[in-house]
């Protein structure tokens, strides 16, 4: 049976020597995170996942959720009460807006909350989860009146939400969706069509689920240019927040997945289901962007928390099972076998998750700060400059973080050997979770081609230069110390790549945008490495000042550093293989016709 | 509903252009394989995968297989009628030896039967699959008795075979399994313990099961030079080859597992088990040995297959699937979008799948003439260097055929999107069913272990500098054909990188061992990108030939050069980040303590 250990202390280390979020004082909600509320909030949240969530994650899976004749659905045993637990506790409107109810703290703070919940059992995480998506879309572009009738509810709990954009023709291009609003005459809609793979689409855990659904206006232009945002309530709700009569939506049926399968991936019905415009007409898509690019983050999440877990219950098993002797002669004479932490190569893969994971951690919570900055900065320099951080780096952590996290749950389950491939020993199941997180809220080429095509470019490059410009200064202000210099060496090596690689898009994807196209996922997995070998000089800088302050410290410390060094030296050779390919360019991949194929 | 056609052509190509088999005809066997009779039965094996097994791939893998309360375990449906077609057309004695009933067909014709019946359906290949194993062992340390009791039977099919080698605490360390066999006063052995993870350990296929058994003779020696092998049929067998009464093992429970639902993984329990010694007391490890080696091509196999299959799908659904516009200008501006295949990353995908698939099946079939040479050569000198090769090349045929093979199942499903996730599709099963391929017989850090650690040094590395000899040969010949440059640099590139591996190596695992054990994983996927792009090479050559001498072949041979052109330009160029992890030496991976992790 897998275990799960929140990392608490790893969060805090990042939060106050790492980044200290001191410095973000000045803005709404950080105040109120003191050190000691702060860890009080973690240590709050590891309980609850651990205990609450974890216990019901392999039960879930082998359960499933059930859809009955009637169109209900009843989630895994145990998933009511520990939604419960999960909304008493105020977890879904931790970091939301005071107005309706949230408690305003950082997102930042959600954020790891995200990520333990995510570890402990992703089914069930994805139920909360998928309302913040909504209420971003809701509290930029909904009406005063519609934040009034729902955010609270949302915020609470009470009621869940979904995002409904995929039809069976069409997923990435949404300009091909059929599903039609037709106008009544109070002002509102209905709603005929079917949409696909609608996560959380039907459940049992909340009174109400409130729907945001992509359609047509009837006699909207065709394409992107004609998709407006409605949101359609499972129950109509009357002017008083009561709940009211069925409304004409309803669950068709229920996906048969590799894996999440305590959520529910539903095909949703519309047949004249009453829904109202969210935002200008015709403006969907504006909308949609809002919630996609919050989601996104929360599946970067979900790629980190796999591949965390995951590692936690092989190294587990590394330390426990005796197997061998190691090279260097025996390190337990007196036991059977020394235990498979003394091979190397079992290390190997334990080494590429965990410097993944800590550096993985650091990047989100480094992002995360800067949509803290993004969203809540009186500065507009700030915030401008937050906001570029941000729309650049949200691609690349949602396909990085979600391969690498696929990627790692497969070492993890390799380090098992045998005992890997069998469910009682959860392994498996992670790897079968965490395959979906590549491809939903935007398949991973997807994102490659959001950062190459659209972020690269945009504003004349202002966020990338600004970004280079950052790691720039950074290795110029550690350069002097020498204890530094292992983890400068490969960042500046990794550095130099992604700029050749950037430079060679401005030069040779001007005449063939296919060039872009082509390396497009190189360049965000380079991306990825040059982001996660920045945090780790980071987290190096601040463990060896940590190291020479406190000597208690030292073995967690060394422990860090030791990690990143081996990211430096293992994991960073990688970029020039991802140039490589990038400036080879599109003639081999388009050379070939598409019947040959 | 995913469907699969076997790449008979392809194999054809392989055969008489590229390999030129016709220079095997003084071996046994290999003149009764004429280029007719050889198509014949490629084309018959084709009929049957395509026809007979894929069908039930799917349906078995959600069926899965069933114990009832006795220990008997019922197959999926169809598939008791289908493992009889596959015995009555002599499948499994195709390659086998005469004297017992066999066909004595090259081996290599049944390697290629194999990865047809693997692509179709794995999980229902494994049963005859195993037996290959069993009677690889049975013939070079048999009894001549033995032989003859067993043999016939399991090349008619009428039984089949399993390996019991793998026991709760013990997988990879067999010197600590606990298996006990204690003499009979006829020479027999009674056999008390569990055995794990046992393939097709129980099933209704056959009329009798016959397990091969590694255990331990009371009193012999701790350590795996205490090790016998013993074989133990379900029912015992009268000395006229009639079945008599059960004997005492049974399959305790079935293990729920990722993938290869169809297939049985049985806990086996000897209760007392009437047995025979095979081959000479505490010997059993070099018999098994030689059921390993067998088994362990099978797997590589099955790498290749899952990958073939996934990639015909994979593709058929990127030439149908509507969604976007190609970046160089709608290419159907007549359909609503154009097919997904116009878009370059959905090619990288496919073609990074293509690229390793016409590669490894060339090395498979490689690999398998030097098989035949070292089995069935008269010519000590031949045979020796067919040997060599053969024990270098095992083990990174497993090794990197089965990973690459498994994450291209994973780029495959990529390319559906969210059907990929879907299992109606199939395309997730593929990635379930594959990756076992990567932990059994002896999971891929164990092949590492075993290329570098054994076979690199065997013999003065006779094997490996041949291996130099004949790549460098190959490039002399090559490289006043300025049409064969783009070929051979590449290779170049990779060989000088695995010479300098293999060097550093030399000079720096000697005194630290644990520098092999540390690189010995890059090295082996080093090793596979040089051995693929050999392929290439000559592939390359082939098809230049071919299409300067026959018109109506240019596109299908240009097709295969411009995807051998991709594999140099875009997968090649790993080799260098490999070599550079591989210098990294093992002081990042060794330097934290067990407890640290």
């Amino acid at each position: 049976m897998p275990s799960y250990k929140a990392p608490v202390g790893e969060v805090l280390f990042l939060l106050h020597d790492v980044f200290d979020i001191s410095r973000y004082a000045s803005l709404p909600g950080f105040a109120d995170a003191t050190p000691d509320v702060v860890e009080a909030i973690l240590n709050e949240a590891a309980k609850l996942c651990e205990q609450t969530l974890q216990p019901l994650n392999q039960t879930g899976d082998r359960a499933g959720c059930v859809r009955d004749k009637n169109g209900d659905v009843r989630t895994p045993e145990g998933f009511k009460s520990a939604y419960k637990a999960f909304i008493d506790g105020g977890w879904v409107g931790l970091a939301a807006d005071p107005e309706f109810g949230g408690q305003g703290l950082p997102y930042t703070l959600a954020a790891i909350v995200n990520e333990f919940a995510s570890s402990a059992n992703m089914s069930l995480a994805m139920y909360p989860g998928l309302s913040q998506g909504l209420l971003a879309a809701l509290l930029t572009h909904g009406s005063q009146a519609q934040k009034e009738l729902y955010a609270p509810k949302l915020i609470s709990g009470a009621w869940s939400g979904t995002m409904n954009l995929t039809e069976p023709h069409c997923g990435t291009d949404l300009g091909l969706l059929k599903t039609r609003a037709v106008p009544n005459a109070d002002g509102s809609y209905a709603l005929f069509g079917q949409k696909i793979f609608i996560s959380a689409g039907e459940h049992d855990l909340t009174e109400n689920i409130i729907h945001l659904v992509l359609a047509r206006i009837e006699g909207a232009p065709a394409g992107v240019k004609g998709i407006s945002l409605f949101i359609a309530p499972k129950f109509l709700i009357g002017p008083d927040g009561s709940i009211g009569a069925r409304n004409k939506l309803a669950c068709g049926s229920i996906e048969h997945k590799m894996g999440i399968h305590g959520n529910s991936t539903c095909v949703m019905n519309y047949d004249g289901a009453t829904a109202w415009l969210v935002g200008e007409p015709h403006r969907g898509l504006n909308a949609m962007f809002v919630m996609m690019n919050e989601a996104r983050l929360g599946v970067a999440l979900q790629g980190l928390a796999q591949s965390e877990v995951a590692y936690q219950n092989a190294a587990a098993y590394a330390k426990e099972r005796l197997q061998g002797r190691s090279m260097a002669g025996p390190k337990f004479p007196e036991k059977p076998a020394d235990p498979i932490i003394v091979h190397p190569d079992v290390r190997r893969n334990l080494l590429e998750i965990r410097a993944f994971n800590e550096a993985a951690r650091a990047l989100v919570l480094w992002t995360s700060l800067r949509s803290d900055v993004a969203h809540r900065s009186g500065d507009a320099a700030a915030l401008e400059g937050a906001a570029d951080t941000l729309g650049l780096l949200t691609p690349v952590l949602k396909g990085v973080l979600t391969d690498m996290g696929f990627e790692n749950t497969v070492k993890a389950q390799q380090v098992l050997g045998g005992h890997g491939y069998i469910a009682e020993w959860g392994m498996e199941q992670f790897v079968r979770d965490a395959r979906i997180a590549m491809i939903y809220e935007g398949a991973n080429g997807i994102q490659a081609l959001d950062l190459v095509g659209r972020k690269l470019a945009k504003d004349g490059g202002r966020a990338i230069i600004a970004f280079f410009a950052e790691i720039k200064a950074f290795i110029k202000d550690n350069e002097a110390d020498a204890e530094m210099a292992p983890y400068l060496s490969g960042l500046k090596q990794g550095v130099d790549h992604l700029e050749q690689a950037t430079m060679w898009f401005m030069q040779n994807a001007r005449a063939k945008p296919e060039n872009a196209g082509a390396g497009s996922y190189d360049y965000m997995r380079l991306f990825g490495l040059v982001a996660l070998g920045f945090m780790w000089a980071q987290i190096a800088r601040a463990a060896l000042a940590k190291r020479a302050g406190a000597e208690d410290q030292a073995d967690v410390m060394n422990a860090k550093l030791l990690t990143g060094k081996f990211f430096m030296d293992h994991m960073m050779p990688e970029t020039g293989a991802h140039l490589a390919r990038i400036t080879a360019g599109a003639h081999d991949l388009m050379a070939l016709p598409a019947e040959a194929f």
